[in-house]
């Protein structure tokens, strides 16, 4: 089993407006920490799990459409909770969506995605294609 | 599947008294960086794997009884060897056995314990509850 | 020289209204990771710079007046921009201001703030006190 | 489940001479950051994954065949390509073959190791040995 | 004094052909991992030491004019040794050379470049614009 | 101003018994990641500031005086508190006192030594050998 992650971030407002989130229910914001990795059982022809350069762009085009956002009025988010959870649910379902067009992508066999919020804490979304998760087809 | 971390470290002396520990036989010490991964394969109905908070405090009450100790006079540890390893699958156990008691524990499906000992050396343990292994009930 | 440093961070959100700052105009956030240091030409009879829990209750009583906040709605930063070298000027400030009153603060020979807005991007301000920069009397 | 990791660092140049590597094309280098992690289900009587010393010597062993070189010269990657990935699978590979000789390594269940290249980008290579793949015998 | 720093990284090959350097006067290569300190007394009206945007601009020109070369057939490093510390020297007086065009280069005060070449070992180079050292006039 | 730091780590027990010290008045230990930086004001025939195998050995010899040791029992702290400040004192006297042996040590101006022995809280000494601090001679 092979892997490669590329690393970017981006940075948001939001709220957590539910009582549970204590003070995280107040409109506040984070740096996320992005790292996204791509698993393949076995290389391509360039020895590789993905062309690192098309993976940072389809991370970055994911990415785009949150940095510099208050996720409070983010069309994406409408009635949601942004949680880093969901968040981490919500990019890897765009990169695996985006990942359908690539040429390599139909051989990928799952990703990982990892928001780090503070060095104290971080969440992660795998989905597993092989097992039938939404991925490239 | 998704996953939550909390990461928090404890300040310990120990010595492994057995010949193979080479020079570590003698009393000595560490700072231990811990990485407490909990997983669960579906979000609750807060969008998060568990609370932060309570994973924070779950995870505070574990390491509380370890944090500026000899565990060579610690009673847990008595006749044991305080490897990295063992250290972790003690801190993975009690960790499993507090969540026990919280509302979203049972739906746990593992969790990872890492422990730093050096920027060049960690040890992990991993509890895998649907396999059988010691967890919330 | 001697010093001490204690990390800790913050989340908030905030929006940097003028055109240099292009897309951070908008309403967005950040996590903010803070090293505070502490300066001092020569030990205390501890054989420390400052006692560490003291400087970390210091620390956290000025970031607990920024966590989970909006800074563009802040009394402190009304009609002010709240850029990171802004905010490390801040911090600085409300440090040196809290040390004062400690039994060791009248030794300090100044003090650093560094914020590190991203993986790739930080800003520090930096106070010394004997130069008739703000801090201890 | 239980894993010991352990981190070193080679310093090489290389080149990627296919078109789709594009910059990558030309002679250029990397500091390459590897954490190798070896896996096992049970601890052995010492309450370890396997001896750390040991674990160390087999990495630099490993890894001494590759610091300080150019692997486009390097007999082992003749008409390869030295991608991370490939680097990765060939250390894992090596590292695998020199535990068949020790004494713990018969019970391995696994290992992996990732390659850092960048801050922003890593690679990984993971053999389950359980599952057929090449390992100690 | 307040500071911004941006990092970045770049990728080369080069050898060190002299006998003091040991085994690195073989050719191999690094990743540097960059990064860029620019000093200032006081804030400018935008409250910010320097336009981020601008200061990533001029040390990726900087560093674009190194990433992916091998530094023995670079011109700039004819007949000179491309060490880690004569490597800062040449990013701080091309960043300082930039600098001088912008709006605010020059109002610094002086700027920093460090250059990690492994997790264990980095190298600076600090001009001090105020004692005559080069710098934006 | 040049600088070259290199970065090694050692494990030690101790106790800090004075009462101002609270929970670390008990028998604990740390993990001490020390980074040592070598300060020369131009580079020496070699473009370097200090040979990093030799700044490497030094650094070494120092550590292993320390590494695995209850310092509550070692001869040079009798009598003294081992905080971290005192620590990074000793070892900055230590390496001043074994690069005066060097041939290049004559020429460095000064070192810094930090240990870090959390994620979140590290201290610094800093000697300047120009301001008749001890040193080379």
């Amino acid at each position: 089993m092979f892997s490669l992650t590329v690393r970017r971030h981006f940075m948001i407002a939001h709220s957590l407006p539910r009582e549970a989130f204590g003070p995280a229910q107040a409109l506040h914001g984070a740096t996320f920490v992005a790292e996204v990795t791509f698993r393949r059982r076995a290389l391509n022809q360039n020895a590789i799990v993905l062309d690192i350069g098309e993976a940072g762009d389809i991370v970055d085009g994911v990415l785009a459409g949150l940095n510099y956002r208050n996720l409070d009025e983010h069309p994406d988010f409408e009635g949601k909770l942004s949680t880093s959870e969901a968040l981490a649910e919500y990019i890897a379902a765009a990169v695996a969506s985006r990942i359908r067009e690539g040429n390599d992508g139909a051989a990928l066999s799952g990703l990982d995605v990892t928001l780090r919020e503070t060095p104290d804490a971080w969440a992660s979304c795998s989905l597993d294609f092989a097992a039938g998760e939404p991925g490239p087809q």
